[in-house]
């Protein structure tokens, strides 16, 4: 057996998220079964962290393990022929088999993209936020910087999923005019439950001089939930690249 | 009474076509519901044509009646605040009220959209069609050529629409290399059933060499469905302008 490394991109809208559930549609069920139908063989596909519903990926990574005999190129260009076309396999490599697609991660990078209403587009309206009023670039950065580092990010996070510590590594943050969006960009060494929509949430709430740019000290000091702004859509969310 | 040409984008992914019909939801009765809710009247909305379940439209024109006292800019306003995301007013303006929609319109162009296969990108798939091979510009364009000027396209129409002639003036057809897209832009003073469809599916047949760019005049001449390409999917369609 060997161990193959896949590099996807999916298109969200259609599906509850990531990670294989009861009862509703999956990228890891479409997936997987898609796999298991080109390998001719029940596949399990291990990802390298949930998505939630409606979020998309530029770049997601999995792993699965396969006979040492699969050749790469035709493996993807099999899996591309029967996945539905808004999940398309872009990358297909041989890694050790210690590899581990959530474990091995050292980091990730989100991209959340909101459209000014009145550059709204009916094309972009299930991959970004339309916003009323122009982001205020300064104040958004400040308050972008203000998280980078170390914390504990539970006020920036919803309740619903366990996870042993809440303290995570913010390592670059930062929103950007291209073209008609502003985009939100931020890489940490992982993401508790809603953090990346939670953070778009209050800089757009800094963005209207609703919460101060310097909002995060107090939310970092009291951890609570309510100081921070509220949980924005998954349209605009993209996990952009895995860093291993 | 004044008279108002709306111009308008939409993403027809959702809708049966333009043109209202029973047990459906098209974008003619979605807007004129919203019409009619701006205004606090019931008002019908003329479209400049129909399109078909699934195809979009960067500039659609419409008109429709409504008190002399309405302001232009807060109707425009009122309609986005009430419209779903998919259907877009970009333009409001008072006409004469001799100007029609559909009649007053010298000519209309489209674009359709392809992408080949190993460029596919998920965000794509509602907005182009997936092409296994590179296109063949010299061919495609001595074929796109080959049809301009005014001919009876019946062969290049589908059946199930009845209309008193069938002849029509191409004014430009082209195909063009658009970033990772190919996309046909086709203007005519009308266009029959099916008509831009296909046209984009001959062209692809003359791309693969499976028809000769000189096919069209074999097909002008016996006006034969059979020899032309098949009806190519809506998704990659667009209606892109409106010539008043």
């Amino acid at each position: 057996m060997k161990r193959i490394l896949l590099t996807i991109s999916y298109d969200g809208t259609s599906y509850h998220g990531w990670q294989i559930q009861p009862n509703a549609i999956t990228v890891q069920q479409v997936l997987s079964d898609s796999v298991s139908n080109v390998l001719g063989t029940n596949t399990a596909v291990t990802g390298c962290s949930r998505t939630d519903a409606g979020v998309h990926a530029n770049e997601f990574c999995c792993h699965l393990d396969c006979a040492d005999n699969i050749p790469e190129n035709a493996f993807l260009k099999g899996l591309n022929s029967v996945l539905p076309n808004d999940i398309v396999v872009k990358g297909c490599k041989t890694v050790s088999n210690d590899f581990h697609a959530r474990f091995s991660a050292k980091g990730k990078e989100y991209v959340y993209r909101t459209i000014l209403e009145e550059a709204k587009n009916p094309f972009y309206l299930r991959y970004a936020l339309p916003i009323k009023k122009e982001i205020d670039f300064d104040a958004v950065n400040k308050f972008c910087n203000s998280i980078v580092g170390t914390h504990d990010f539970v006020a920036f996070s919803s309740s619903g999923r366990t996870v042993e510590s809440t303290v995570r590594t913010v390592t670059a943050c930062e929103m950007r005019k291209e073209g008609d969006f502003s985009n939100l960009y931020i890489s940490a060494d992982g993401f508790l439950y809603n953090m990346v929509r939670i953070i778009v949430g209050t800089a757009l709430d800094v963005s209207l001089g609703k919460l101060s740019p310097d909002c995060a000290e107090e939310i970092f000091a009291t951890n609570s939930r309510e100081k921070a702004g509220k949980t924005v859509a998954p349209q605009g969310l993209f996990l952009n690249k895995v860093f291993y």
